[in-house]
């Protein structure tokens, strides 16, 4: 039987190590940002943060298969086991616009299911994390339970993306939406946008495309803030492929769903 | 002649000090929150503030006249002698649910021109300020003078708002300038926008309707920086009534008033 809570000890600690490795980068990120294109170098980080983390993991969970943003793990095509679905840099390009905004997300998946979730937002130190019918948490602070939110309160986190002509959606009913709710806001990382929907910080997140790194962490910790993480459809996600992503609060969720979505 | 230096000074002694009576007011905020409706503690909190800057004012600067958001400074009708444009709490909405992504914003200008700029991001304790003719700054970090961006690498700041139909600006040129661009963020205070603009985190930030004291600070701090500050037909900005503002690096700023603006 699987020891998820010696999983997670051991994650947490992988996670500050990484952490303190991607913030000492900053110092190399701007001296190279004012003489060249910084893009080789934040290649560079994510590339090395990924290994760091499939080293870690062949070594001490040899049994796990590893799905990574950065394609260094395995070519998984099945979701029998344990899954390892890692995104280094979430928000990469607010990594080098901005040093903040940006995220480590792991999510860990057994035969499909999240077992365990973790977002980390580096700058301000803040691990968003979660166990499998255990609840999530912010640091050492448990997350409550999310409550309903009605549409003309809510805010939302979306791109402008979406509310203008694009092949993947069509607009209209997303335009609606957006003049409906209070506000919306758009922070270019769509592991801490769901970290922000589990901590209550936004109502509800809508993306028409995101890979299995960038929403699996995110997934696991929004539901067990009792959110609802589903397809724009109100389907279950594909981990293994690129979907359209829509998490929010209960009620919300529905009256989203119904009304703006199908 | 009017000493700057010692106003200057005397400001950041005082946003400091309204920085800590704000972080102290989140324990207040989030137990308060649990229970019931936030809104009446919020607005106590940017009236607090208001009410605080007010006060030092008048003993220190008694020939100084006051507009402020909260609306307990001087009746301003016009711009002849020195007057502080504060904001106490620059991005309210996000200070209730998010406790983040909200400034103080201070402008300080003589006869119409600016002379001193503050926006101070309390949560992540940076101090964006700026002095006519003299630069501007985070904390003690000088900001290096923007340089021309071309529209297909910029990050803009936009609220969706701008891009669904509105009575305010037709949509369809800003639709196209954020397909065109790398990216839109938005984060809902215009004061924290223009810094992100003066810092380079944003290359350009649009709005349809700011008021004074949402851009009296941003745009001394946005122009020290080498940036430009303008309302979207590419006029001065009236700092007495409501207006559009477009804030951009240079070059960019041209590129974007021609070919989307007007």
């Amino acid at each position: 039987m699987t020891n998820w809570t010696k999983i997670d000890e051991t994650v947490k600690k992988w996670i500050q190590e990484a952490g303190t490795n991607i913030r000492a980068s900053f110092t190399r990120l701007l001296s190279i940002q004012a003489k060249s294109n910084p893009n080789d170098l934040v290649t560079n980080v994510d590339q090395e943060t990924e290994r760091f983390f499939i080293e870690q993991i062949r070594t001490e969970f040899p049994g796990h298969r590893i799905l990574g943003e950065e394609g260094q793990g395995d070519d998984v095509q099945s979701l029998e086991g344990i899954i390892w679905i890692i995104d280094p840099i979430d928000g990469t390009m607010n990594f080098v616009h901005q040093q903040r905004n940006f995220a480590i997300s792991i999510g860990i998946y057994e035969d499909g299911v999240g077992q365990l979730g973790y977002i980390y937002d580096i700058v301000h130190d803040e691990l968003y994390h979660a166990q499998k019918g255990q609840g999530a948490w912010m640091n050492d602070v448990p997350l409550e339970k999310l409550e309903k939110v009605p549409v003309e309160t809510a805010i939302i986190g979306i791109s402008s993306t979406w509310l203008v002509n694009n092949r993947h959606f069509d607009q209209t009913k997303l335009v609606q939406l957006a003049k409906d709710v209070r506000g919306t806001r758009s922070y270019g990382s769509a592991a801490l946008e769901l970290a922000y929907v589990a901590s209550g910080r936004l109502s509800a997140y809508i993306t028409m495309r995101n890979a299995p790194w960038d929403f699996a962490g995110g997934k696991m910790i929004v539901e067990e803030a009792g959110g609802i993480v589903s397809t724009v459809s109100g389907e279950g996600l594909n981990m293994l492929s690129v979907n359209p992503v829509f998490a929010a609060a209960p009620g919300l969720h529905e009256d989203i769903l119904k009304k703006y979505l199908t």
